[in-house]
Formats: C-alpha cells, structure tokens, sequence
C-alpha cells in the first residue's frame, strides 16, 4: 500500500514539474481523487494547482477539491479567476461547499459568497444557520422531489436531465400538492415499474423523516434502525426542506463516537487526525481536564488529611488505599462505560431510568459479594505470605509510644476484613453512582461521556475513603485493641 | 413517538387476535418493519406469528423475519411447513441468514441448512467458514456482476430481471473474462449512458475493492476514505467472490467503537443492548477485569509498603499520593485515548511510531511544566491557606521520637516542591508510556484499547509514587533537615 502511494507521489508531482496534462488526466482517471490529494500534500504553488484545474475534466474538480486541506483551498480560491470559481462551485455539492465555508478564513468566503451563484447562495446560507450537530447542518438541498401525480415515465425522465445535480438519485422522495412529504420510491422500483403507473401507486408509505432540529446523533440511529441510504428532512410543518445521506451518516458516526470516547476519557473532543494537530491544541485539549480533576481531588485530599492520624499509626492502611480507591473508580467507570454507549445508541426509552438503577443495584451486589471476597483472600495472601506491610509498623497499632505487639495472623486476618468489607461497601456504591452521574448529566443538558471515567472516580474516591476510615477506627480497629 | 408505539402495538396485538388479515397487511404497508417486529415482542404464541407470514406478502416476510429476535425467529422455523421455509430462506438474502444462523441453536441450524435451496447453502457455508471480523465474514454473495462486453442495454435488462435477488443495484461490477475485478459502474451512469455503449466504455477505473481477509475495520476506513456505498471483496487472485454494502459498514462502524470504548475502559464488548443482556453476563463483563486489575495493583502496595517508613513520619505524603496517581493516570489515558482512536480510525503509517513519540515528548514537556507549576501553587494553596495535612504531625518529621520544628510556611513550600517536581517527571513519564503501550499492544497483537485507561493507570502508578518517595527522601526531606 505505503509503496504504491510513493510511487504516486513521485508520478503526480513528476507530472506537474513535466506540465505533462495527458498523465495527469491518465492519474485522475484511474486514482481515487482523495489518494491523489494526499499525495499533494505540501504542495503550495498554486500554478502548479491551478494547471490541475484546467487539466481536469469537470467531473472530477469539485469533488478533489473538496478533499483537499483548507491552506490549498484557501491558495486555490485566491488563484482562480471569478469564473473559475463560479464554475467550480456549479459543481459542487452545496453541503461540500458549506464544510469548506466553515474552515476559511472570513475574506475568502466573502469572495466565494459573492460569485457564489444566487439559489446556491441561499442554500449555503440556509445550511449555515442551522445549529450545529442538527439534521439541518448536515442535510443537502439538493436532492430530487416529485409530485404523486407524476408518471413513471416522467420521473424517469426528470431523473435523466437533472439527477446529475442531485446528491442520489437512489431515493425519490414524492410530495403532495402542498410540498408534505408522503413517500418515498428507490430508484429500483421505478425502473422495474410501468411507465404509466404514478409515484402514488408505486411509493412506499411506511418511510421515516426526521425535523430539522433533531439532533445528528438521532439521525445517525435511525439510518441504523431503518436500514436507510437516505432521509428527507422536514421542517414543523412536515414540507421537505432537504435530505440527508448514507455517507453523512458513516461521518457522523465517526465523529460521534470520537466525541464520546475522548470526553469518557477526560480529553477534549479532536477535529483533526492526531499527526495534524498542532502541538499546542494538544496541550490545550488536555491540560484544563487535568488541573479541573486535580482541582476537585481536594475531597480525597480533605478526608485522607481528616483520618491522618489513622495512617500514622496504622500505615499499612495507607498501603492499601490505592487498592480501594482504583478498584472503586474502575467499577464506578464501566458502568458509566456501559450506561453512556447506551445512551449514544439510543437503547433507553423515557421512564428506563428506574429499570436501570434496579438492575444495577442487583448486579452491583453480585460483584460487591464476588470482589469483596477476592480481596479478602488476596491482601490477606499479599500480607500473611508475601510479607507485604513492614512488619515493625504493623504492631504500633495503638501509637508508636504504646505499642500493642499483636499475633501477626491475627492482624493480617482484621486489615484483610477491613479491606473486603471496604470493597464490598465501595462496589455497590461505585456502581450505584456510576449509573446515577449519566442520568444527572442528560438531566442538566451536559454530554453524559464527560462524567464517564475520571470524573466517576473522583466521586467515588471520596466515599471509598470515607467507608474506609470509618470502618477502621468503629468497626476493625475496636476487634484488635 | 413512545405514545406512537403504545397505539401500534395494541393495533398490531388487536388485529392479531381478531385475525383481521386486512389490517395487518395495512400496518405492514405503513409501518418500518423493524417497529413492528418490536411490537411484537413478547408474543410467543407461533399460531400468531404464523398467521403473519401467511398475510402478509413476501415482499416483507423475509425482512420482518431478520428483526426477529432469536427466540421467535426458533419458534417460527419450528413451526414452519418446509415449503414456507424454503420460501423464507428465497426471499432472504445470504448474509442476513448468516447473522440468523450463527445465534440459532444446532438443531434449528440443521433444519435449516437441510431444506435451503442448493446454492444459497453454498453461500452460506461459505460466508460461515471466514474468520469474525474479516472482510469474508460480513459480505453477501448475492451482487451483479457483468462481463466488461456487455452492452447497456443488455446490463438493464439483466437488472430488470435479476435486480430483486441482489443486495444492491446501485453499484455494479465489471469483470472480465477471467472473473477478474476490472471496474464499477453507478446504476445512474448506467441509466445517462447510450444503450450500444458496453461497459468497458462508461465504466470507472478508480475503484477501490478489498481483499477477503481484510480486517472489517480496513474495510469501514476504506468506505469512509472513499465515500462508498458498495465495494467488492477480492480473493488473493484478484477474482471478485462477493460484495459488502454500506449499511453492513455502518454496523462494523458501531461495533468496533462499541468494543474500543469497552475495553478502554475496563468492560469486556457487549453483544446486546444493556436492558437485554442478562445480569449474570453483566457481571462476568466486569469481573475479570477488576480483578485482574487489583491483582496487578501488587506493584503500587510493593511500592508504598517498601516506603512505609516514611509514611508513618510524615503523613502529609499519604493525603497528597492519590493527587500524584490520578494526575499520572489520567494524564497517561488521555495520550492512550488520543492513540488509540488513531489507530482505529487508520490515521498511522508504518514508521509514523518516532514521529508520534516525537510529537508526545514535546507535548509532554509542556504539559509538565504548566501542571508541574499548577500543582506547585494549589497544593501549597491547599496547605498554607486551607490547612490542609494535620499540623502536628507536619512537624514530626524527623520521627515521633525525636520531633523537629519547622517554621510552617518553609514545609508548606518544601511539601509543594516535592509535590510540583513529582508531578513534572510524572507527567512526561505517564505520557511517554501512554504513546508507546498502544504501539506494543499492536505489535503483540493485543487490541490497543485494552491498554487504555486501567492498565495505564497501574502502570503509571507504580512509576509516580517510586519518583515521590525518591524525590522525598533524596531531594526534599534533606532540605528541611
């Protein structure tokens, strides 16, 4: 792969040095036009663009260009005569135009906006003023629509003459005599169909819509749901206003789970491939995470310094509290994990709320039981066998000017108690609140992800904490002395 | 729309009990199949279930039988004549039995494979004996494909014909006499062209196609890339032996940010939506991993118990340690996170390795000093000003016994030092071993979001808390000595 792209490289920009038009057209023809914006990257005299452009057969300018990175659109646009530009944007799609829009700097897309042909220019401004991540934003206005009185024979033939500026052709959407939507035909069925028959007898009533308002993550889960190749999009009146298609959604997929996975892990959402960020928006996307987590740890750091003198008398406790407070913060964490997918995957209806803590809380017991157990064994096998917990200070349980020299067994057999019945405690409660925190955050409009993972475990090690000191000094401390 | 669904299923259930044939073939007209599949659930009387398949067209029954769940998909075919089977299995396409088969019980299989029509039985084995996850394993063998000869006219009226039995007509596959793969044609090219061109004249070149074994996730990022919506699966010979349409794509899409999202955070994949899988199967999700993790925690509970000692003199380093391993934990989750969504959305090249690890020692570097100097101001900000850490045990020093005191401000700073220089090394370290794990993993051939989040932490939390205790004992304590 990676030397087929090399010899690529070499080829195109042997081509451009040579002005070598029948190669470069032989290279459109024959390479996907993203691999050959790849291998210009780097590329920054626009003459050399620019001979691209007049090389290339129409059919394949708008869609390489839009491949392209923002810098090389920026020179290209700057480069172009108007009607280059005009013509170049009479080929594109007027989605692809507004995700160039939205990279360019505000001069460049005054000059598009004004050569910018006048229904193209409604459409662009019309997608613009959408909300961000809703059907509007990503819908396309240019899709074919007929009446259900049409024939056969003439949605073929519309098809024919002007499905060539249609985003698909595969999906036909009919409307009534007030633009309503009220079906839809696939390109199959009207091919096999009669030619006199109407889209009335021959559409599909039983399709789905979406609003405009509705957000892309919905959109995405009923392409899924429904099997879909495309959506129209109507607006509160139920008119068609646009349509969205399969190849949106693969992207908003994508961009969706990117989204989710970052903020479940306390980094902030990337737009770019990881080599191509600078440096600084790295930093940037992840240094306020980590100063607000280390921010809210001051509840761990109040209790641990509340029981400090627990730890200096009994320090093997503070050997173990790691154990506690990681154990309780994983657990806490896959079940945020487990509620916040599905959510993104729209599983849960409105009233699931309950199903969901109850189901939790019986789980929750099953695991508190099994690792509360394990623990048991294993700090009890980590001290009595392995020695671990430095043996001089184990007996100063009562204070290093009172010491209680105690049968070790004994001793080893109490911190393992205090340990398993800690993790017990910590495991229903972690998880308790790990499928709570998802709720709350639906509840007061924050995205359920950023309360998966660190911010679960900052929560939960407060209370992991707390149990522990508490039980140590009224429940196990009591049993030695 | 929940109060859409009530209504729907009293009709669906009504009309069933009355065997009102009229209206349920109206609600299978207006209604997704999917929602009345949903309907449906719970209904395990197969008279009922029969009733509709012998109502409702075939044009529906096959695509209503795959949103079955399993349990009355059973009952169904238990209770099927084999002449309705067989109709059944007609109307199916190869790849939705696949997914049929693979959850049915052997017996249901048997049955199954014994009255499916010859050839769809090949395609089955076939489709059943290539490895999860390949290429292989999730495309159809029912496509058009056509002799790079073949006229226009003929290839429409091929698909006239023969168009229903595919899974998709919208792209067609052009091979040559030897089956090999030689190009695409769009359904809407098909239809624009002359009746007397061929194939070979209007056909792209640029096509992409994979190999059968490719992993399904190359597939998705390949779909992506290009903007697909069909693309041929080649064997090693270049001979095309079946296709993947864009609605499988969308599922392998969610299934495997589905499993990275799961493993980054410690739950094992889950096949089923959370309200349905079953509680004994959520815990054994959980389980493993937590016990696994608690079991490597040994290095972190060596660490602190080989520096017990200095614990039990200067407790103030037990309230700040979990400060230092979260900070370290999350730090080194957010590189890992950042990785591996990288790898998983193809962005690596061979060799990109040094140019990542370059990238993340320069981040690092920033990073650590911003939060080296941020932990600096508020741990002293928490102790000076706060009063955080029990005074009296701040002044001990130098032992219980043996007491030396300090003027409180110079061990506040000191304390913050410690704490800020730690936090430095930490920084660096846990992102330097956050950016290379995801590598090795890959090269071990382990999922690289298994060696996210948790097993960073561990790893990272050995590291930090040995720089603490060593910078303590080495570099700070001796100050105020």
């Amino acid at each position: 792969m990676e030397e087929i792209e090399l010899r690529l490289e070499d080829r195109v920009l042997k081509a451009l040095k040579e002005k070598n038009a029948a190669e470069i057209r032989e290279i459109f023809d024959t390479v996907p036009n993203i691999d050959i914006a790849e291998a210009l990257e780097g590329v920054d005299d626009p003459a050399a663009l620019l001979f691209i452009f007049r090389t290339v057969s129409n059919d394949y300018t708008a869609n390489f260009f839009a491949e392209l990175p923002t810098e090389q659109q920026e020179l290209l646009i700057n480069a172009f005569s108007d009607k280059q530009l005009i013509e170049l944007l009479d080929n594109s799609f007027a989605d692809d135009i507004v995700d160039t829009l939205e990279e360019l700097p505000a001069n460049v897309v005054s000059r598009i906006l004004k050569v910018c042909p006048k229904d193209m220019r409604a459409d662009v401004n019309r997608l613009l003023n959408y909300k961000d991540s809703t059907a509007g934003s990503v819908m396309t206005t240019e899709y074919l629509s007929f009446l259900n009185t049409t024939t056969v024979k003439d949605a073929i033939k519309t098809i024919r003459e002007k499905g060539r500026d249609a985003e698909t052709v595969y999906t036909i959407f009919v409307r009534d005599s007030s633009r309503t939507l009220v079906g839809t035909v696939n390109l199959d069925d009207l091919i096999f169909a009669k030619e006199d028959q109407t889209l009335d007898d021959i559409m599909d009533l039983d399709f789905v819509c979406c609003n405009v308002n509705d957000d892309q993550e919905e959109v995405a889960n009923m392409f899924k749901r429904y099997d879909l190749t495309a959506m129209a999009v109507v607006n509160n009146a139920k008119k068609i206003i646009g349509i969205i298609t399969i190849d949106d959604v693969v992207d908003i997929i994508v961009e969706e789970a990117s989204e989710d996975i970052a903020h479940m892990n306390a980094v902030s959402n990337m737009e770019d491939p990881y080599l191509k960020t600078p440096i600084l928006k790295l930093v940037w996307k992840c240094v306020p995470w980590i100063v607000c987590l280390m921010v809210l740890q001051i509840g761990t750091a109040f209790i641990t310094s509340t029981f400090e003198h627990l730890l200096s008398t009994c320090t093997i406790l503070a050997v173990f509290s790691p154990l506690i407070t990681d154990a309780g913060g994983n657990s806490g964490g896959q079940t945020t994990t487990l509620i916040v997918r599905s959510m993104s995957l729209d599983e849960f209806e409105k009233g699931d709320f309950k199903r969901v803590v109850w189901k939790e809380l019986r789980v929750a017991l099953i695991i508190a039981g099994v690792i509360g157990l394990f623990a048991f064994g294993w700090t009890f096998f980590e001290m009595a066998v392995l020695g671990m917990g430095d043996k001089p200070h184990l007996i100063t349980l009562n204070g290093a000017d009172n010491p209680v020299v105690l049968p070790e067994t004994m001793t080893c057999l109490v911190i393992s108690g205090l340990i398993g019945s800690t993790l017990f405690v910590t495991m229903i409660v972690s998880r308790m609140i790990g499928c709570c925190l998802p709720f709350f955050a639906k509840l007061i409009h924050v995205d359920p992800a950023v309360m998966c993972g660190p911010f679960t475990t900052t929560v939960v090690d407060v209370i992991s904490l707390l149990t522990y000191f508490l039980l140590w000094s009224n429940v196990f401390a009591p049993m030695l002395f």
